[in-house]
Parts: C-alpha cells; sequence; structure tokens
C-alpha cells in the first residue's frame, strides 16, 4: 500500500516485534504503529477507533493456530481486509561483545524457544527463560546489560535496542512463517471493495448439534466447487462438546457462488458471521527498517 | 474398573492434580500413579513401559483442545482405550488461617486462572501469578508457608499438602470439563477388545493438498451414516498451509461401516492412523481421596 498517512496499526508486544515488521509489510515502512500489552488490548483499541487498523497472528506454519484470536475475531465487531504470511527469521542476540561461550541464559517467547530447539540444545551450558515476547526479551536485555544471556528475537529487534546478532537464523526449520490478518473496524471497512484476486473469505459458524451437521455444512462449499483452505473448531460457552467452526474458503463474499453458498450455510446453521472477503496473503521476507533511533 | 494391580498410570503435573484425580476415576482410588513433569515425558513413559498407562488431558470445555497432545498421539506409538470428562472444580487454597483480605497473590496454571477470572478480579489488591501447574501452586504454597498469597487447584490438591480451603466452586462457569483420554502401548493393548457401547474411534490423516480433499475425507463416514465428534487440524512439518487432521467419529472399528469407511480413505488419504476404537467416557465429578499422607 503507497497511502499510510492517517492509518495507525496496533500491534501485539513491543517495537521490534514480528508483528511490527508485518505491520510495515503491509502497509509500508513509515506507518504509524503503537504497542499493544496483549490481544485484547489490540482487539479493542481498533474496536474503539485508537487505532484504525490491527495486525493479528492467526497462524504460524510450524505451531498452528492461534486460537486466542479465533476467540477474538469472533467475539468483536472487526473486518478483515488483508492478509501476509511474514517468514519468521530468529536471530541469537546480544550485548556486544558478549560470546558464545559466556551464555547462560536465552531469553525469549515460549514459541521462539521451541522452534529454535536444535540451536540452544547446541549450548549445553545455558538455560532457556520464557518471556512474554521476543522484542521485550531484547529490551530486557539492553536494560539489564548482562554479559551472561542472549534473547532469541527479529533482526529489527537487534537494530532498534542497539544490540548485536550474534548468529542469525537459528530456526530449527526455515519453512517458518507466520499468517498475519489485517482488520479493521466495521465502520471504516469499504462497503464495496474491489475483488481482489486471488480472493479468500473468512466466516465463523455453528451448527446444530445433530448427525451430519460438519458434513452438511462443508458440502454447501463442495457443492459449488468453493476450495476450502482451512477449518478450525472452538468451543461454544456454556454448552460442552458443541463448537463453533472458523473456516476459509476460496473466493469473494461478492462474486455470485460465495453469496449463494453462504445463503445456503444460514438455512442449516444455528449463525453464520461474515469475517471479510481479502486478497489471499503473499509470503513475504520482512526486511530490517534502519530507522532513526528517535522514531521509534 | 476393579483391578489395578500391575497398573502404573504417568500423569502430568505434582500430587493433587486434575489429571491424578482423573486417573484414581478410571482406574479406582488405589491405583499407582506416577507423576511426570511434562506431556513429552508422560508419552515416552508409556512408550518405553515405565507405566502402562497414561492419562492425556486432550480438550476443556471452556478452553478448547490441547493441541500439544495432538502432536503427541500423532508421533508415539500408544492406543487410545478409555476417555472421561471430569468436572473441574477450582478452589482457593490457603495457609491455614490465612484471610481473604490478607491476599496479594494468586498462583495458578494459566488456564486454571483464566477460568476463575471474575473471582480474582473481585479481589483487587491481589495480583494473579502463573505457574507450570495447579498442584505445584499448592505444594509451593506449603514450602513457603505465605500469609500473603493463595493457589487455585483441586480439592484434591488441598488434602494432598495439608492447606485450607478458603472459597470452593470458584470457576466462572460451572460447565466446565476437562476430557482425559487414556492411553497404552500398542504392545499392552488388547488385539481384539470387546466393543463397548457407546463406541467412538480416533484418527489421524492427511490430504492430497487438491480442491474438496476435506470434504472427500468427511464424505466416507456421511455416506455411511457414521456421526463426526470432532475434528481437529495440525499443520504439517515441513509443509506450510498443509495440515494433519484428527477426527473422532461415533463406532468401533471392529464395525463393518467404520472398518469401511477407514478403508475408503485410505484410498484417498496420504496417510491415515488409528489411534484407538474406545467407550465414550462419562461426566463424573472427581471425588477427594483421603489418603494417609504416607501414601502420596
Amino acid at each position: 500500500m503507497g497511502e499510510t498517512k492517517n492509518i495507525i496499526v496496533a500491534f501485539q508486544g513491543e517495537h521490534g516485534a514480528f508483528s511490527e515488521m508485518a505491520a510495515r509489510s503491509y502497509f509500508g515502512k513509515d506507518v504509524e504503529v503503537v504497542p499493544q500489552r496483549n490481544f485484547s488490548a489490540l482487539f479493542a483499541a481498533v474496536e474503539h477507533g485508537e487505532c484504525t487498523h490491527g495486525i493479528v497472528p492467526i497462524e504460524n506454519s510450524l505451531m498452528g493456530s492461534i486460537h486466542e484470536n479465533y476467540d477474538h475475531l469472533s467475539a468483536h465487531h472487526l473486518q478483515i481486509i488483508g492478509e501476509l504470511k511474514l517468514r519468521i527469521v530468529h536471530n541469537l542476540i546480544v550485548n556486544p561483545g558478549v560470546k558464545l561461550e559466556d551464555i547462560r541464559h536465552i531469553y525469549s517467547q515460549a514459541p521462539a524457544l521451541a522452534q529454535c530447539t536444535q540451536f540452544t540444545a547446541s549450548l549445553s551450558q545455558a538455560e532457556t527463560v520464557m518471556t512474554a515476547d521476543t522484542a521485550g526479551a531484547v529490551k530486557a536485555l539492553k536494560t539489564s546489560g548482562a554479559r551472561d544471556a542472549a534473547a532469541i528475537a527479529s533482526a529489527q529487534a537487534a537494530w532498534d535496542y542497539d544490540l548485536e546478532i550474534l548468529q542469525a537464523g537459528i530456526e530449527d526449520d526455515h519453512q517458518n512463517y507466520t499468517r498475519f490478518l489485517v482488520v479493521t473496524s466495521e465502520t471504516i471497512a469499504p462497503e464495496n471493495p474491489d475483488i481482489q484476486m486471488p480472493a479468500k473469505t473468512s466466516i465463523v459458524f455453528a451448527m446444530k448439534n445433530v448427525p451430519g451437521a460438519l458434513f452438511k455444512s462443508l458440502s454447501v462449499f463442495a457443492l459449488r466447487d468453493l476450495n476450502l483452505l482451512k477449518i478450525e473448531s472452538r468451543p461454544l460457552a456454556g454448552k460442552p462438546w458443541e463448537y463453533a467452526f472458523s473456516l476459509d474458503f476460496e473466493g469473494h463474499i461478492h462474486q455470485e457462488p460465495c453469496a449463494r453458498a453462504i445463503e445456503h450455510l444460514r438455512e442449516i446453521a444455528t449463525f453464520v458471521k461474515i469475517l471479510g472477503s481479502y486478497r489471499q496473503g503473499d509470503m513475504v521476507e520482512g526486511k530490517v527498517w534502519k530507522r532513526e533511533k528517535n522514531k521509534m
């Protein structure tokens, strides 16, 4: 996107977070971003209009879905308007001059530690310690000035906090992508956006608890040759062992077969909510933005 | 089950864990149990024969699936032989004599804290602190003797560590059940078990990444009127945006329609693994076992 004036993007974590890199990849490097302490705060900031957009990690190609955000998408009145898949490159980050053999503690978020197990196991003198987020671990390292510790985070975080990358690309599997959704409030979302191909629609729905219900719900798409991309089930509050289904399928809600499929689904579902139709995201390599330090 | 001799059950957590209560509900109160520090250790203990059985939480009716254990079931050579749904009753546990107004810190596992949000919010002077497990928080409280802290855990944990229940049933929603699976190694599992009704079969499978693949896979069950109970998708390692599906359906693999459905699925899937056929579990209220303290 070219024009980033008046766009303010809420992201979860500290400056240098992968979420911030995703926001800048999508909107352009100069876009204004506002850190949020957790996902609840992020969704509230967009819903209440403090931010125009939010960038929401929804799935990692190795770890699977981020289910908390499926629940937030169901509960809030937001529209999904875009998507991107950011390659996650992890780096071992230290205070300048600290050497590999000095490291006794490695700090990062649990999923990041899990994605670098082979590397951290090779540093047998070091223990891993969980933190709330990746860039936050780098910030803490900077503050403490510790000479016996490292953090695992993005190259952007190393740049932002003026620390050193001791080893780059330490993730076990380089096929490591996080898929992010771009959300905006229903009041801002354009009513009749252009259909950008390849399009994708996300919905959430629930069925009566009767035999064959899920099969019937999927048949409304199969009968119209609409390709399903992803299905997730989440528990329905107060109804043990009943589920809401989150479904992504190819096509735009303003295309006839998609609109018909949703109409058909409404006949047999107890509720259907359309989360948005948007262009399927590309896989992107995040670039470090060498911003001036006073711009953070 | 009556006969618990020679049965040794691996469970995750400390003594007094909900998992231990589930094991005793299923096998009988005197069954020998062995605590495991995490789920990896639990699965290894059963696979390597140190324990004959494992008790595995797979889903909570409020929080959803415990995805880590879906991955362990796919990766290990174990059979599911049973199931139960334990009601989760949370209690505020303190050192004897500590009063509600003394409490500044409330310790428990993240899901337990999340399930008691209304209660903990009502204690405005207290902060919540995450721990690795519920009963472990009670054990730590006992060791420290803290007079300004409480833990949230089972009534069994209060009994086991001789602490006081200051308030019982503090969960926000009493419709709070955790579904546990009983697993055993493939070498121990009986080859031709009796079919106990209502039966249920769990499988994991993957499909070629072609349009309509998921719909086709579900049709092998729908065409035979086999009711689907649950579906979960998990990422396939090294194949971003492709998934393995974990599926529970009604019926036993030794019943003709189920066997045929699996045969049919094998024609179109890239792999199918049968995790087990077993009796659908009942919902049970966990009972506190007032064991002698030297039996722990």
